[in-house]
């Protein structure tokens, strides 16, 4: 039988109980519903900047590239920020490269403050193609994110969590497609 | 007589004796010949991520706002990693709001270790509208920045200065005109 | 006394009573309240595609890029098809070239059938900029466009009016700014 | 035995004959020798532009719409001009929709007359994710188009024939993996 595909999480804020954080752990379960294993990259410890002095020695840099590795897939889920993806993202993805994410799936998550739009993914779709990535074309704003979730942390508006569920989907079956063409 | 216009740069890399630090000095050289002061944020003492605790009161934040108020026009200057902007490059943006950008002019550079390439000057132009700066058309980026500069740290290819000084006077004249309007 | 500044709309649809034609008529208004002239080019008389044998010679052609030499400033509305400028907007932008736009101010409009995003704004700041036009940061998308104008043809939405206005307040107050440095 | 893959070559130009539709014509050699089918949409019998009076009728519309229903993948070769692709590409994937593109592969090729670039191929990543289609990473601009082709019409620079090669066994292999599911 088959190994479960392994997806990795990665956050755009710094801190887990975000939205993003929330969003990802909505995405967790619906990989756990379809047989899935996760792991998140959640910045409880912290990346340096790419660049500063040592970084590539760096034992937090060293654990987020092995858990990359170990990956067949991957969750982005960062707010915009400033009409594209937040800094912390952007460093994220710096410490990335062809070793970890060739030939492997992405799925794309974006958080605003305001009215929904579609820089933040936009951009996250066309570097993770840099690195080679295959994004699946499904992809989820929130919009309004303050208002997004009720007190148990769910989406308010179902429909955007089955958005997140057909994602995952897609998700998981081109990661099993491109697993089997490695 | 009309004080001079002051001119920030901003490094998308941690070491001033990078590439972007030498494109920045160039830069800085015609904005002296045109009689505007410059002042750079090179990372020398590094700002923290957006969101991690405390963040907002950082000293070295509070610095580089009260550099970023206190000047009328910006040069930004940032390795293209992974079809976009470097996140310390973004991360530096993300500290911004329109309290010290509206209404200024900025322009933008890029190096790039392969073939030029555009991504991270239209991404770097999109995220600067988003907190209301006027992007000058002329922009600059540099392929094969390994051997784009001589010993003297020059450019080799002296057009390519000559882009850089013809991209300064429409950043000084535009810095102008929009002071006379704030 | 100065001469007027002229302000050239185009349109990315067809027909002068859609959308967008409605919206540059709005913002026509706000050209002749601050004493503007315009003009606009609405496809009544249509463009052939760029390529069509003899499309260089064109009478519609012609008439096209006199007009747009004749002026200042330009507004460029479009609605957004598949995360984008419409055909008929992007092939107007090929027609004309850096004789007729440069060191001119622009200002953009996108309309939308679903919920709003800056795609459309996104990719025309970017093309324009390769014709060294100058465009405003102030922009305006309108979502759910079917529903965004009233009996009489107005916004339903005041605010977006008032957004309108203020960014025709920049685009001529830069389109002068411009004009006295060609 | 499975049915060929058939691939479908969108051109950006009007005329067969040029380095786009050279490029489509290389790149179906390489399709050929995986054993999948191609038709090619050259323009050669003229989409109207979308929005003309009864554009939705037109005989050419009606065809290309049925030729990209019946393919299980596309190739789309533009030229870039002003920073994206040309309005002729943009028209040709304005008739498109969901219907005919969903969950089918496509690859992307642009040319330019100066340096390379990404635009044209950025800009059409995100517009066929809008109707839903899969973009393989792989992709390719060929700048400096005039002096690309030997006497042959061949690509001078084997390595581009090389990238080709395979950019489509990336296309043939995803399609077949999109048909399995559909």
């Amino acid at each position: 039988m088959a190994e479960p595909i392994r997806v990795m999480g990665i956050s755009g804020t710094f801190s887990s109980d975000s939205a993003n954080g929330r969003l990802l752990q909505i995405a967790f379960e619906h990989c756990e519903s379809m047989g899935a294993e996760w792991v998140i990259w959640d910045n409880s410890s912290p990346l340096p900047f790419v660049g500063e002095e040592g970084c590539w020695e760096d034992t937090a840099v060293k654990s987020y590239k092995e858990m990359a590795s170990a990956s067949d897939a991957f969750i982005l889920s960062s707010p915009e920020y400033h009409g594209t993806m937040s800094g912390v993202m952007k460093n994220s993805l710096d410490f990335l490269s062809y070793d970890q994410t060739s030939d492997k799936a992405f799925a794309l998550m974006s958080t605003l403050g305001g009215q929904s739009n579609s820089n933040t993914l936009n951009h996250m779709r066309i570097s993770v193609r840099w690195i080679h990535g295959w994004v699946v074309p499904e992809q989820v704003a929130v919009g309004n994110v303050r208002s997004a979730f009720n007190e148990n942390g769910d989406l308010v508006d179902e429909k955007m969590n089955q958005r997140i569920r057909g994602m995952i989907r897609s998700l998981i079956d081109s990661a099993e497609y491109l697993r089997s063409k490695r």
